[in-house]
């Protein structure tokens, strides 16, 4: 089994090692890993990406550099000594631990509130104690001593929620522990022609994958977060991939899961398909902790594609381009891989790439009036014969919608650079901005209202001296009924009160989406930062509805009280 | 809007019209209906047919008619009078009826057990009065009402159930009323660029395929009840049809839904798709009435097919062709519509087809050593191109499974005949036979187990003087995990005790598929019938947790208490 190596603390990325050997596990891909290796801002960004930033945004680059990890204080544990002692004896000792390094290791997850608090060097959400249960008889045990004593459970698998998912926020303030789920990371049965994997839920991707290849199978679940999150986290987050509009979202890929809960044990979950009854999978799918703990999960896999193609495709225009692809979905030829820059987020990518190449693309598309335009990236993974007869169909709908090809180049940089951004987020944290994510999906006629709706609530509210900040959109998910839409926003950073600063952001973004049609997320979950909007996407019933199934299964409410459910 | 005709009380079809417009505006289809028209068993069956029935089940064909409509004798109305004007006072006194038709009309279901109760003239679980609510607000109040008063509400769709879904059985027997969804049965919005149409749940598949062929469109779901079902009864009991290889489950085509409870509204479902916690959307999918009454719905629909084929193969066994399905399956390959019959079946279908064109293929197979071969039938659809591509890949993966090509008139005829089986089934049960149906599913490995351990108590069940009963089984519906299997189980009816005889052959042949690893049903639901097994399927925690959400949306227990929960 691969390394599974953790987070820092602090940003993105493995502490200490590199990388490049997980990553290149995926695609065998070479030179994909500049953005690790320069330290300063300068080899981050490309002269031209600089200088379009500050002078888009008036931000002056500055060196904003977080505390040193060494100076960050931690309170002491206040898990109560018999406790620990019963934990102990349950889990052994080595399984229960309550030193400084494994707490702040645990300590909330990768958002840019989560990063923001750590680099100041507040940890004031940091467990009282790491546990660590090695099968789903120990964390069920576990739980109901927990349940039993009073302390809160929050699950920690790869520490990268961008929602709070992992605040530990509780009402009550009682003792806290983060149970990691690092000792069940392994495959535990594989039913080849059942198409069906078992995993333990502290199992990551690169880990799986690498399992998986030497029988020629493959999960392709390919989240940003792929090198360092779970496969549970994935399920408890209802996770998408880059390559969720071909394969699925991660609820699609689980066919099972087991969930120890303070009240006993669910198995849920038929392959290939039951009507008894309601799902109660898909309760579990997205609970967040809130319920129990992941502890098994049985996952469709499938052949490892034949045949792989990334291109793109320029639109002149941000309408023509969600026409083209809204045109592809209703006839049921989307791409596995579909993913349309606006025009914002198309600059921006093409000034990133820096190099002759992006130059020459870029005088090209100007030359076709196109400008302004808008870059799709599409892939296309399977069979070769049915990959050429689905990408034949596919372009002649494209280019009946006026879309120009623009070759392969740039669909295999975007695959190359697939998970580089949380790296690069970090430089740019060093030098005073503002950035961060969010995301939404909507159905293909409220889309156009909720991009405009989200960018005028960011403008508004991020907007200084007149300059609107820069807020680049993406279309990454496509389905017959609509798309998500995935957005990113950098600003000059408020030095005095930035995480005020985004919190009205974050508030007028999502007040403005979900007025508009769109979901509250597509594909990050509720954590702590969803929590207030919850009721207006499912109704006071719905959340009702929630609180009587927690009810059932942790009336304590010791399961990760922080997130999902408001208050 | 296309008339939507009621069943006939006893037995399958319209009562008293013909069914044929609708039938013909599917495929304009011609001469499929050769069953309805002939009144005796010698018209339902070859010669050839009869002859291997008699044959094989030791069975005397013989008169077994049902009592005449007019001597079955229901009991008075128990609905107490002020509830009843208060019911007519919501409602308007045209939509609460308590005349004998309306009553005898929603009683029950379509099971062999409803048959046989309501052919010996049985309608002791007849619904005290027949209510219509117009919209969602009328029916929360009725529910309300209901909850106040004590009265048990049974929505009523099409009344197709085969599972005692319609049972209206209470613990506490109080008045019952079934809810007819009658009045809310048309388009309310159709949202063409995202593939959505919202309908009221009393709509049937054939109205809203013709108001969808108008724009064309499709909505493509088709069950075997297809003619009389409704939208809102596939929602209830998570349906499966004939294309749902292709297209998905019912389940995949809700995008949202509103269901009405007696504490409130739930507006449930945000295409295209949200991560915003667990899904609800599918606690209501499933749900049977116990929960609430459903009274929207939004579906995805999808341009009709440019093209479609269907054809025959054939394997020279049974595990030939489910290893050929296999291989199908984990490349994506499986066609739309996937049915793959045992020797049995295959026989049966063989001799039930009668004519020159079948002997010519059984002397053909015979040739080949298919003799006691497994017939497939299988259906593409969708654009030309794209269906061409699938086709030759499957088919050349067929080829290699040792499968080969009968052409396109099995495949033809078939798909002329697919509603008909209801319709035969009468007039076997004229003639002293039992016949019923039971389905499950499992994944590719735990398939040919499953088969064999339903075959094997069915034989144990209903075997008769060292005679076996004829149990016909297929592959219905096709997924990269497993598939479904359907069985058609033929024997010597018990005069004496024929609900006793099918009980006790029910309950060995559910115990040992889901010993053997099946589902407790694939796509008929719970109902009444498989109550006793549901703990086995989702766990004791399991149904704890559907109790607590019935609790909070139905505390009185009102709504349609004789299903899904186990008592």
């Amino acid at each position: 089994m691969p390394e599974q190596p953790e987070l820092t603390i602090q940003g993105w990325g493995p502490g200490g090692s590199r990388v490049a050997t997980v990553r290149e596990g995926l695609d065998g891909d070479e030179g994909s890993l500049e953005l690790d290796t320069d330290p300063d801002l300068a080899g981050a960004l490309p002269r031209a990406a600089r200088r379009h930033l500050s002078r888009e945004l008036g931000w002056t680059p500055r060196s904003t550099p977080p505390v040193r990890v060494s100076e960050i204080r931690i309170a002491p544990s206040r898990l109560p000594g018999d406790v620990r002692a019963a934990m102990a004896a349950l889990l052994g000792e080595e399984n229960v631990a309550t030193d400084r390094e494994s707490r702040l290791r645990r300590t909330g997850g990768k958002s840019y509130l989560d990063l923001l608090r750590r680099r100041e060097g507040d940890v004031s959400d940091a467990p009282d104690a790491v546990v660590s249960p090695g099968d789903t008889d120990e964390t069920a045990a576990l739980l109901a001593l927990c349940a039993e004593r009073g302390v809160v459970v929050v699950p920690f698998g790869g520490g990268t929620s961008v929602v709070g998912g992992l605040s530990g926020i509780d009402p009550d303030d009682r003792p806290a522990v983060a149970l990691d789920l690092g000792r069940m990371a392994s495959v535990r049965d594989l039913d080849v022609p059942s198409s069906l994997v078992t995993v333990g839920p502290g199992m990551r991707g690169p880990a799986l994958e690498e399992a998986l290849a030497r029988v020629g199978l493959t999960l392709g679940h390919l989240p940003q977060s792929w090198e360092f999150a779970t496969l549970g986290g994935y399920a408890a987050t209802r996770s998408a991939g880059q390559a969720s509009t071909g394969i699925g979202r991660f609820d699609e890929l689980v066919a099972g899961l087991t969930l120890a809960t303070p009240t006993g044990v669910l198995e849920l979950g038929h392959p290939p398909a039951s009507a008894a009854g309601p799902d109660l999978l898909g309760l579990a799918l997205g609970s967040e902790g809130a319920l129990g703990v992941i502890t098994e999960l049985r996952l469709r896999v499938r052949p490892k594609p034949r045949t792989a193609t990334y291109e793109g495709w320029s639109f002149r225009s941000w309408a023509a381009g969600l026409a083209g692809l809204q045109r592809l979905a209703r006839h049921d030829l989307l791409p596995d891989v579909v993913r349309l820059s606006d025009p914002d987020e198309t600059r921006a990518n093409l000034l990133m790439a820096g190099g002759t190449g992006a130059r020459v693309l870029r005088g090209s598309l100007r030359a076709r009036g196109h400008g302004q335009g808008c870059l799709l990236v599409v892939g296309w993974e399977g069979l070769p014969t049915l990959v050429r007869a689905r990408r034949r169909a596919a372009a002649s709908a494209l280019r009946e919608g006026g879309a120009v090809r623009v070759g392969r180049k740039v669909g295999e940089s975007w695959r190359r650079h697939r998970f580089d951004a949380p790296y690069l987020r970090d430089r740019l944290l060093d030098s005073g901005l503002l950035v961060e994510t969010l995301e939404t999906a909507a159905t293909w006629t409220a889309l156009p209202v909720v991009y405009d709706a989200v960018r005028s609530a960011l403008a508004r509210s991020l907007g200084r001296d007149g300059r609107p900040p820069l807020v680049m959109s993406h279309v990454s998910h496509g389905y017959p009924t609509g798309a998500s839409l995935y957005v990113t926003v950098l600003a000059d950073r408020d030095d005095d009160l930035p995480i005020q600063q985004w919190l009205a952001a974050k508030r007028e973004a999502t007040d403005a989406l979900l007025a508009a049609g769109g979901t509250l997320t597509h594909h990050h979950a509720v954590g702590a930062d969803h929590r207030p909007w919850l009721e207006r996407e499912i109704g006071p019933l719905g959340v009702e509805v929630l609180r009587a199934v927690k009810q059932r299964l942790d009336p304590t409410g010791i399961c990760n009280p922080g997130v999902l459910l408001p208050d």
